[in-house]
């Protein structure tokens, strides 16, 4: 298989900064040597986990997403912060989200939720060995905590009540790696 | 299940413009009143095309991802023009990245890719009774066509070859679906 034909970065300027991204403005150039502009999220990676209870239930956490202006169901999940591994980050959702922490981790995937606008990599973790440890009262107002079979999981994508694509990803990966396993 | 709690718009303005997105920074009451600030990618829905051979093999196209500096496999997708349907988005994206047109299509779901980020939602289309129609020459210099069966996609998405979350997402509700039919 040819190799598709790579665009190569000749500038770059941060036009926005936030406290969660930056909207950045490249100038690159394509291998016919013609130029153009790329407008886009520049954001450090971030991570979702699925946290397995011994049941097979998995937990997840319902919340407002503004710009959809309705709640989603969606695994524990946030960016990273400058010089904190996946690793670290993932334990950080877990618990400030969900209240739980757990005693083994497993990394199972990566991938690019939004890679033409966006250059984050999500990395998906699965949680074992959990343990309730409480949220922080100020997020109980917020977020609600839920746990659900894999089978009510998978009803939930195909009638459209979970909605949210990077939870829908994780779960398509979790559910090959059991396949193969 | 108790209703996660709403954040209202105030006021918008766009902040940058391009031919492809906006840039849009609200000003939001939470319910107890207290206003924030949230910069998001403004932008119209998009469409992603799962086309599928007699034969049961799916059409893919690989296409250089200039955020991620790789080139990336993806279902034939794009984003919506003012003024068109989602199906007639998906019918140009296919005849346009992947040189078919489709007799029979039907949808299958819809997702929101990054919903922290960017309103987009992705309308997910079965796109069968395919015919070639080839593409334009200046589309072959930068798009390549492929053709894998479900199980060769399944493989390429544990080996993270298949890195793209639309494209992970869109085979899981292909996987939903043949699964509930």
């Amino acid at each position: 298989m040819k190799e598709a034909r790579a665009w190569s970065q000749l500038r770059s300027e941060t036009l926005i900064e936030t406290p969660w991204l930056k909207i950045a403005r490249d100038v690159y150039v394509k291998p016919d040597g013609s130029e153009g502009l790329y407008t886009y999220v520049d954001i450090p990676g971030s991570t979702m986990t699925i946290p397995v209870l011994e049941s097979g239930e998995l937990i997840l956490v319902r919340q407002w997403r503004y710009l959809m202006q309705r709640s989603s169901l969606e695994f524990p999940a946030g960016g990273l912060k400058p010089g904190m591994s996946p690793l670290e980050g993932a334990e950080e959702e877990l618990r400030e989200e969900a209240g739980y922490a757990a005693n083994s981790w497993e990394k199972i995937g990566e991938f690019a939720p939004y890679n033409g606008v966006s250059n984050e990599y999500c990395h998906v973790f699965i949680a074992t060995g959990l343990e309730e440890v409480g949220v922080e009262p100020e997020s109980t107002e917020e977020i609600e905590v839920a746990r659900l079979t894999v089978d009510e999981l998978r009803r939930q994508i195909v009638s459209r009540e979970i909605w949210d694509g990077m939870t829908i990803n994780c779960f398509a990966l979790y559910e090959l790696r059991n396949a193969t396993k």
